[in-house]
């Protein structure tokens, strides 16, 4: 028997709605190189997504269309969120320092209509055009005038798209799982596999980012899109800050750590989330300059394996709470999030250092497991190592025009070896494709890295496995020293000795003076195992 | 195009596992009359819920079928809410409170298989039996040894019932829109009406309740149910405690305000939501005891116009924030809560006042809108006033068994007149039966109730329109004066003038001993006009 409650479906456009009426005056800032800090509000929001979704109808995009963005965290970017989605097209948010192939490849693969960019990609879009023929308009984000300053001319304008079109828009209602936006995500091998998120997903998902015991996002906050727009749809943050309605500030195009630091400042930042790398850099500035956050006081960090100093540095030296997270592209991003329970209350700091590494516990609505090679269940006991498998409304069920991607058992697989505890803390001991596999056993490769980044001189390290003839693999640290700092490989072999098993012992320490980092701020494990994984170890 | 997320349903099963694999040892305390608390856990409840559910499948209770509770907050409820709505049966929890013809008909009406009951109700279930034929099993909520005492002889006990069942239960996976719930709300007219709450629904709803702009529920919470279990799914914190992983304190049947007060000392309750009447009396008990809440730190009130001096005697005495909820047991029920915007961080006291007496804004999910006589919509500008209509996905479409009552523009009619203003905070000024017509304007009886309760020697008071030859009705005041007072009529009226309109100023005062309270603690006025509504006004 089915209940008799409303079949009101969760869309975009209602959170939108509900913003402009809840909470009409709150500031949506965007801050641009060179311009003064561009300030509008949610019914500013809703005005002008309502005439984009007018212009985009005037030109034939219809519910389903692909249409992208290539641009920085902007009021602009929003509207097309809003816009191009709450119309009941597909908004395609292009990484734009993909290489050129992979964004051609992804372009004719999502077979977009239209091309919203800004205008820092006008040469990316020119080598862009003769290969995409899906492509009917190449719009970018700016007024008609800016065209000339950087030889854009002839490209439509997106003020001039929108000027003209009516600022009442009847936002469709439609099924909930329909398709909202579509973001690639770039794995080491192949190519870029899309994930198609919907109404329904990204709803759902801002909810539950939102609660006290995930991000906390209230309408007192003052939320930060440090991360990329076209990273997992910023976190999704965007929607959960509309959601809210918390002030909105959009990082752009700037996140260094002064960058960073002069945004929060400026507009009183209480929340912002970011990749390691990023805090890294804030909290360097916020050292080298003698400064302190005067408003942020949390601070979501994910994406990768976090150093516990950096977690420390934030929580113990600036008064920041850092919530650690778990997510991928294909989980909207935020599956598993590192808060204490009320039993921890007590903890020593050791205790909570060392849960704090850990990615947490699963979201409300998420549920995770672990698998061995055969696909069996492993006890969630903090011991067992394998592959962690999620679950959700809001995990991908397949990649897009992948059929074949689509598991029957319903789960789906992380490519992450893990643990997880009694109280449902899953750590991530490596990727799989990292793992080191020494002598027919297992090496985390982030164990390690965590405890060189524990070493006081060293400011960012990684760890690989490099080819041993006698045992396979072996790890090898690049490691980058604090500046002027003078400690030698062997010092942090030693640093290592009794923190972990002698047979996990690294066989060398590189030095370098900078690690690759991908297009969402991660090391390039691949990139380092072009370079370094075939050197001989012995 | 839909997008190619997971389907995963929302159901209440969910929230039961995710408590018992998240939150395994967080307790769930009972309080029972005459006995020492009881204490389980989260894992525990999964375990008895799983038991209760093959013991249910046992005797043939297939899904879709209505199976009932009389019965106070306790663990054996909250099995019976999993157990029950988890194997895809209904769980329809009847007021014991309404009158005995009323309990008949609803039973009737929603043709229970089963009746599980409190011991404390055995001559009402006695006085039922004959009347009930759908009901094939009357359980007692006790063990096999409970009946003798109190004479149950005969009847299957719970823990009987329950012992020898496995602990082991394949929740099923079904359309998360199916019911899981049902709920009579008893008008002022005709026979109570059923609202079927559905898996999607409730769970949203706790998801939507949770956030930090609402009740801002959180594993660090304890969360007491005070509010009945039998009204509107105990304010759907059941569900939403489970979520987040509170730790749950049931009051059982002792709401007074001493009771309240030892349960929250004892257990370090920071979290509990009540009718006003409930916190009068709990707030009397502290000032007159001369003790304060220690751990107490949020208080959720509605169901009926909450006095303004109740809240600030709540927040400034006793250093407790007030959340001032509005609802209905159709809207599951919290649709409205009001908190301050950022905006009004620098009111003063007496704005602060004025708007917290308002009901506030609509959750995130909900829209609330204002209708005229003829269903025209009317301005959010704080003056229109008219009838509230709610959607939203937790919002009732239609009544149990009563397809004339689904509307054909997807609102609901809430029977509730009121104002919102353009940052969406709405105010109530009356039951639309209970507004008071003169002379063809209306006057709200809230207002005159609020401002009366606002006198230090008022109690309670509570505001009818009795009949008058020339403009029709007129108020009167009834009110019960603090003990000792000497108040006189004279003098509220005195106290009125110059707060309200001339024409507003009520015709009579009468002292009485105390108000009639109906089932869910909220003032009859139905009885009053009864007793007073004919009263001559001259
Ligand atoms: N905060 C509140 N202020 C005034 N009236 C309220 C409030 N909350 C609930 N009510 C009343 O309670 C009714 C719902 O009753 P019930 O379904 O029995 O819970 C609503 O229609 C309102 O008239």
């Amino acid at each position: 028997m089915l209940g008799l409650m409303m079949q009101t479906p969760l869309l975009l456009s209602s959170i939108l709605m509900h913003a402009a009426r809840s909470f009409p005056d709150v500031e949506i800032v965007s801050r641009t190189p060179d311009k003064p800090d561009h300030i509008t509000s949610y019914s500013g929001l809703l005005e002008r997504s309502s005439r984009l979704a007018n212009a985009l109808d005037s030109i034939g995009i219809k519910p389903g269309d692909r249409v992208a963005t290539l641009a920085w965290n902007s009021y602009r970017h929003l509207e097309l969120y809003f816009g191009i989605s709450g119309m009941g097209a597909v908004c395609h948010t292009i990484n734009p320092r993909l290489f050129v192939d992979q964004i051609i490849y992804i372009i004719n693969h999502a077979e977009d209509a239209v091309v919203f960019f800004d205008l820092a990609f006008i040469d990316l879009v020119h080598s862009l055009m003769p290969q995409c023929p899906t492509v009917e308009a190449w719009i970018y984000l700016g007024e008609a005038g800016d065209a000339k300053i950087v030889g854009a001319k002839g490209f439509p304008s997106y003020e001039g798209f929108l000027s003209g079109c009516s600022e009442a828009y009847a936002w469709p209602e439609f099924d909930e799982n329909t398709a909202c936006g579509l973001c690639y995500t770039s794995g080491t091998t192949g190519n870029p596999k899309g994930v198609l998120y919907s109404h329904r997903s990204a709803v759902l998902h801002s909810c539950a980012a939102a609660l006290p015991d995930a991000c906390r996002i209230s309408l007192d906050d003052t939320v930060a899109l440090v991360s990329p727009m076209f990273h997992a749809m910023s976190w999704g943050m965007p929607y959960c800050a509309t959601a809210t309605g918390s002030k909105l500030v959009m990082a752009g195009q700037n996140v260094d750590g002064e960058s960073l630091h002069r945004l929060f400042e400026d507009h009183g930042v209480t929340f912002a989330g970011g990749v390691p790398t990023v805090w890294l850099g804030y909290v360097r500035y916020l050292q080298s300059a003698g400064v302190k956050p005067t408003t942020l006081n949390r601070a979501l960090i994910g994406g990768t394996a976090c150093p516990a100093s950096l977690m420390e540095t934030l929580q113990d030296e600036y008064g920041v709470e850092v919530l650690h997270g778990w997510g991928m592209t294909e989980t909207s991003p935020l599956a598993t999030i590192s808060k204490p329970l009320r039993k921890h209350m007590t903890s020593s700091r050791a205790e909570r250092r060392s849960r704090q590494v850990k990615q947490g516990r699963a979201l409300f609505g998420v549920e995770i497991g672990i698998r061995d090679g055969n696909n069996r269940k492993l006890p969630h006991d903090g011991k067992a190592v394998g592959d962690l498998v999620v679950r959700g409304p809001w995990i991908a069920r397949a990649y897009y025009k992948m059929p074949e991607s689509e598991r029957a058992d319903g789960w789906f697989f992380t490519g992450d070896v893990v643990t997880i505890d009694s109280d449902g803390y899953m750590q991530v001991t490596d990727r799989s494709k990292d793992v080191i596999k020494s002598g027919g056993e297992w090496i985390s490769s982030i164990e390690l890295e965590n405890l060189a980044m524990a070493h006081p001189e060293i400011v960012e390290a990684a760890v690989i496995g490099i080819a041993h003839p006698k045992w396979d693999e072996r790890p090898l640290v690049l490691a980058v020293r604090r500046q002027g700092a003078r400690l030698e490989a062997q010092d942090l072999l030693t640093f290592y000795e009794g923190k972990i098993a002698k047979w996990w012992m690294p066989d060398d320490v590189l030095f370098v003076d900078e690690l690759p980092h991908g297009a969402t701020g991660k090391v390039l494990k691949t990139k380092l195992r072009e370079l370094y994984g075939n050197r001989d170890s012995a």
